[in-house]
């Protein structure tokens, strides 16, 4: 099927999350027997306690997906996104703040049922940010959340790992991978967490050899998804399993395969303030440059600089401007 | 009558109140003919208006009074507050903020008619922040709102002059004044907003005279009060209506005024990022300090202390570690 030029350049499907961040001493993360600098999902008893017991906090618009999405808008892209918030107060800021940048978001509100979801964010005086995800309404995301129609028109369907624990949302994963496809167009994939594709492993590799033609992983995700010892051999299973696969590195930078092609991309230079969202600006850097027609060397250079911006600040959406960084590439 | 040792140093009231923060062009603030730098109070439907046209923001607990109290909390004081929010979810988080500095908050949410009050804050490149307040609960504080027996509980009752446009808080702080004084404790009012003072001018001067000891005022607030040309004037005039006047004068400093007394306070050194919430934050101190013994010197510095702890960084609330800086003066 020959489609028409699509309306979007990318559409994330993610958790829509507000974020609760607080500085606490290390003594509070081992108090609450959390793995510092890791992410695990809470329930409600979980999180009224954990609340409870945290210092005061500062409340802004996050989710992986829709990180991606609103740096993806900020450099010039034209995003939707696909994500279950409720009709209630923080639901409304979600909706604020995303639609202020400029990203189209159809999913319409909860109207009952579990609240909209907070992720509690802990920050250790070493700058390390110890995250505690309440789902909330994000559980209920499935395929009947999917507005097809959207999929369709977006050169590239953009999939958040961190959604993939609820058996409807992998069924939804799949669902708009076909449809996309279908459409003529892209489906890419972020791992988002070792422990999520640990805790789905097969279901994640059968994803990612079925559906997926872009994934990007940092090297904990990526020797978690294949079982390897060595990020080279994860790396080459990767080659062999997806169109294209961009794979961080940490301050090493990046490695981008596609085919026999290997471009390694440098660092861009930044202080390291907080490197929350640094894999959700690097993935919107990557895909606006990738669906402006760009080299591989150039995505992963934008890549590359949107990362260093958001490392060198707090928060995991930038606050500088970023819409001549395109061009600059 | 003879009142036993009091339970709180400082009780605070005032508009509790949820700040969302976004950073804005010149144009955004010229187009909604806002007055730069200052504080308008808007309806529900502006508010809508507004925050529909202002970019992604970042939500956190302010209000006047209450960024004093949690302060004044961080320093050691023990402190209570009271006003209105609803029971929502930026109701739940203000009075999550404010439990968590230690602060006891016993006024219970509203469960129908307006949601919580919130400040829709635009910064400047220049720095400056203009402030559009939906008061939302706020204004439904009364006399039915006061604690009385918290009140004459505590050595000082301190009243935020921006709750004071309803009747019926203005009501309320004169029946708060006479509950604290017939328990024999100290009454202070911080004047908040020039133009405040000016829609009230008489009922403020009534307030002063009759009900305040210990006033806090900055320059334009306490020369609006007395409509005096200059601030000495207006100074003369405060020494003989209060007690106590901690009169603030930006970066010059501040002066206390008691009978025939004048202490000249040097302001702390400090890097001007944000001086939101430096009023409050010198209230703060000074009202810790005077709880705690010391002398008026001590009590200017410890006050300048905080404030220049909060103009040097973004945000009311300090993230520094405040709770030797009594100690110290």
């Amino acid at each position: 099927m020959v489609s028409a030029a699509p309306r979007f350049d990318i559409l994330g499907i993610g958790n829509a999350i507000v974020d609760v961040v607080a500085a606490v001493p290390d003594s509070f993360v081992s108090k609450h027997d959390m793995r510092k600098g890791g992410m695990a999902l809470i329930d409600t008893a979980t999180a009224d306690m954990l609340y409870a017991d945290m210092p005061a906090g500062t409340e802004s618009s996050g989710g992986s997906a829709a990180n991606t999405c609103a740096v993806a808008a900020m450099l010039g892209a034209r995003v939707a996104y696909l994500g279950q918030v409720a009709d209630d107060q923080l639901g409304q800021v979600f909706r604020h703040d995303i639609a202020a940048v400029g990203v189209h978001f159809p999913t319409p509100s909860l109207t009952e049922g579990d609240p909209t979801a907070r992720c509690l964010i802990m920050v250790t005086p070493d700058g390390q940010r110890t995250m505690n995800t309440y789902l909330g309404a994000c559980v209920t995301f499935g395929e009947a959340q999917l507005d097809e129609v959207a999929i369709a028109d977006a050169s590239v369907t953009y999939l958040e790992g961190y959604l993939f624990d609820p058996p409807e949302a992998q069924a939804a994963f799949r669902r708009a991978a076909t449809v996309a496809h279908e459409a003529g167009r892209l489906v890419s994939l972020s791992l988002s967490d070792a422990f999520c594709v640990g805790r789905h492993r097969a279901a994640f590799r059968d994803l990612v050899a079925g559906h997926i033609d872009i994934l990007f992983a940092n090297e904990t995700e990526i020797t978690a998804l294949y079982e390897t010892n060595t990020w080279e051999e994860a790396a080459e299973l990767a080659r062999g399993d997806v169109a294209l696969a961009a794979l961080t590195r940490g301050a090493d930078g990046s490695t981008v395969l596609r085919g026999a092609e290997t471009v390694v991309i440098a660092p861009e230079p930044a202080e390291v303030i907080d490197t929350t969202g640094a894999g959700d600006a690097y993935a919107a850097g990557f895909l606006a440059a990738y669906t402006a027609g760009k080299s591989l060397a150039q995505c992963g250079k934008l890549a590359s600089v949107c990362a260093a911006e958001v490392i060198g600040q707090y928060g995991a959406r930038p606050r500088a401007d970023l819409s001549k960084a395109l061009a600059k590439v």
